[in-house]
């Protein structure tokens, strides 16, 4: 008989979304007629800016027509938005990267998800606790993640730990790692790294032969100059860096897909001879074998956000959600909670009190103030007393959970 | 130093279509002035049919506004589709597959090369010859492959060859392979299986606990009753098979990027301690971890192509194809050419004469007609002495190539 992947089977079967939504419909059931104001799952609630609206109405028209009609694009994607993208994410901003470094994808979900393809299985594998669950669970997947301990952390990753006790600052390693994830601005606790503070990681990567894969999926929220939204801006980081990013969260593309990843022509790692390999050559074989490029029309859509209109319209909406961010990190704190994030990032990372775990805190907001979170440890053992708000939802809604936050007799 | 996943580095560093293309410009570049008619590349020429344009206008509406909008879709795709293919594709035509079944994504190259996540590195995998170079290049990747022979096999993959000898019918290995990659209606050489010849397969995979992966992504052209346009129409392929499916040929998505897989619910494998598993939970895992769902645009189009509109419309490309198609056969054949496909494909398989390799009747014809196409040899060993036409260019360009072709002095 054939035989399957065997890494999936040590998958736990659940998923932490599914559990808050069937948390959700439990409640409902219970209390019908309640409004509970989602502040969850981290998707976006604010259109599509006009100026990729109309850019895809354009390339809806030009697949209408033989003469301008547009069939298999380059894997990498197209130069249109290449060329934008490094003239104005990276080098109007003082970064090199050029465009041929670029590769345009549906999203970093599967980016970051399918980068694992181009590393060796026995690479050692460190992300932060807590963690967007994608980076562990595809290494799970690929056998890179050994066996899952009672504790909820797996026997052959490196944690680095990310709480109050360290200001939210991962500590280098003990032990080294070949692989390094860093989401910054972070998913789920909304911290940041200065600058500074990430130059201790390109270095340490730089001095100890690591890859780091670095997911900067919210740099439009960063607000202090002196916190980085690119990690190529650390002297170095092109010799040692992945950069994925996203048009997600900057321009509510969650249902049309589409965003980059950046691999530097300068970053090399090394075959089991010892022989130096470059990972862009990798990954664009990697791209042109199992990937066909992204959609076209969705394409002119990223590139309409680079004219001055497009700039204007993704602003606003950052700074529409940025609102309302600072009102909920401001709300919560005035209801006596400790909390954290939301000043460069959309999310708002609150320490549950005393004596109260994730899933209680989720419980008692869902009963008590009709507002739904998620529970810090979904994300990871060290997300244990923790929770995590959107600043996603609406002007309105926020204000209204703000409202009861304040008033809230926990 | 971290490591690269070594397999990469045994694929030899050229890509068949690049290789065309660089003679090509070649060609060009000594011929100023002239126009090659392309019939190389498998991409299609005709536009979007207008149901599905006028879908994805309505589409891009709906993105433009907050009441309207859809941000993160469901990873497997939207009911709205699934429902539209369980009905049309399959039931109508009196085929058992169920909606949740079906999982959308953003094309067959990307389902038919990430389907290898799910299966252990240590299936032994087969494929006809020649054969779609995406399903080698995949498995050479996870190092299923072995290392490459000196005549372009690979030490560890069970070829199963398809030439004019067997009038392109694999016979079963004499070797057991876990996993069997079957395209029909076949890309490269157009040739088909009747049912009574897949049910071969079936028969043989259910014997034997292999899994069939199936590409259908030319089923649009059968024409032939006996030949059947999915595997599931034989009895127990749901037990053994998996189907992919592409709107790329039929409707012309090759840029706007869209497809679908079926894993039925009674397909299982066994695990390393040989417990079975299904495969429709593991393909729905890796999905929902590395995929973030298809765009919602491109499945609205998708949607439309199942009204009484879009049905004709497609149709109506469809035969516009497949007219090419038997133009093409008919004028290779005129000209004293042995040829195959054509009948149930948009690809035409021509017999270069004897004496003269697929790279010789591609520069013959390249620089006695001014027709490019693609050298049977690119896709596999078995291709040496054979050369692929595609009906997918303009009508006036296929008339024009055939009356070349018609008095071609070979």
């Amino acid at each position: 008989m054939f035989k399957v992947n065997d890494n999936f089977t040590k998958l736990p079967a659940s998923y932490l979304f599914s559990q808050v939504a069937a948390r959700i419909s439990a409640f409902l059931a219970e209390n019908p007629g309640v409004e509970v104001i989602r502040m969850g799952i981290g998707d976006v609630t604010r259109p599509v800016c006009q100026a990729a609206i109309d850019a895809m109405h354009k390339a809806v028209d030009d697949e209408a027509s033989a003469a301008t009609f547009y069939g298999y694009g380059p894997e990498q994607g197209y130069a249109f938005l290449r060329d934008k993208i490094a003239e104005y994410d990276y080098n109007r901003r003082g970064i090199k990267v050029s465009a041929d470094e670029i590769f345009i994808s549906d999203g970093a979900k599967s980016d970051t998800g399918n980068i694992g393809d181009i590393l060796a299985i026995a690479d050692k594998v460190a992300v932060t606790d807590p963690v967007y669950p994608v980076y562990v669970d595809t290494n799970v997947m690929a056998g890179r993640a050994g066996h899952l301990l009672p504790d909820g952390h797996w026997s052959n990753i490196v944690y680095l730990p990310c709480t109050a006790d360290n200001d939210f600052v991962p500590s280098l390693p003990s032990e080294r790692p070949d692989v390094i994830y860093l989401c910054y601005p972070n998913n789920p606790t909304g911290t940041v790294l200065t600058r500074e503070q990430l130059k201790v990681w390109v270095d340490y990567a730089r001095a100890n032969g690591c890859l780091i894969l670095f997911d900067s999926a919210y740099e439009a929220y960063v607000t202090q100059p002196d916190v980085p939204r690119s990690i190529y801006e650390i002297e170095g980081a092109s010799d040692v860096a992945i950069e994925f990013r996203s048009y997600s969260k900057t321009a509510g593309f969650t249902g049309l897909r589409l965003g980059y990843t950046v691999v530097p022509k300068s970053l090399y790692g090394v075959d089991s001879e010892g022989g130096k390999v470059s990972l862009h050559a990798l990954w664009l074989r990697r791209q042109s074998t199992k990937f066909n490029g992204a959609s076209y029309v969705i394409q002119r859509a990223a590139e309409a956000l680079y004219t001055p209109d497009g700039i204007r319209q993704v602003r606003e909406t950052v700074d529409y959600y940025m609102r309302n961010s600072r009102l909920l990190l401001e709300g919560v704190r005035s209801a006596g909670l400790k909390a954290f994030g939301g000043e460069n990032s959309p999310y708002v990372w609150i320490k549950t009190p005393e004596g109260m775990d994730s899933w209680q805190f989720f419980d008692r907001m869902l009963s008590d103030l009709h507002i739904a979170g998620t529970p810090g440890v979904g994300f990871g053992p060290a997300g244990e007393g923790y929770f995590r708000l959107t600043a996603f939802n609406t002007y309105e809604n926020t204000l209204r959970a703000v409202e009861r936050i304040k008033e809230w007799q926990l």
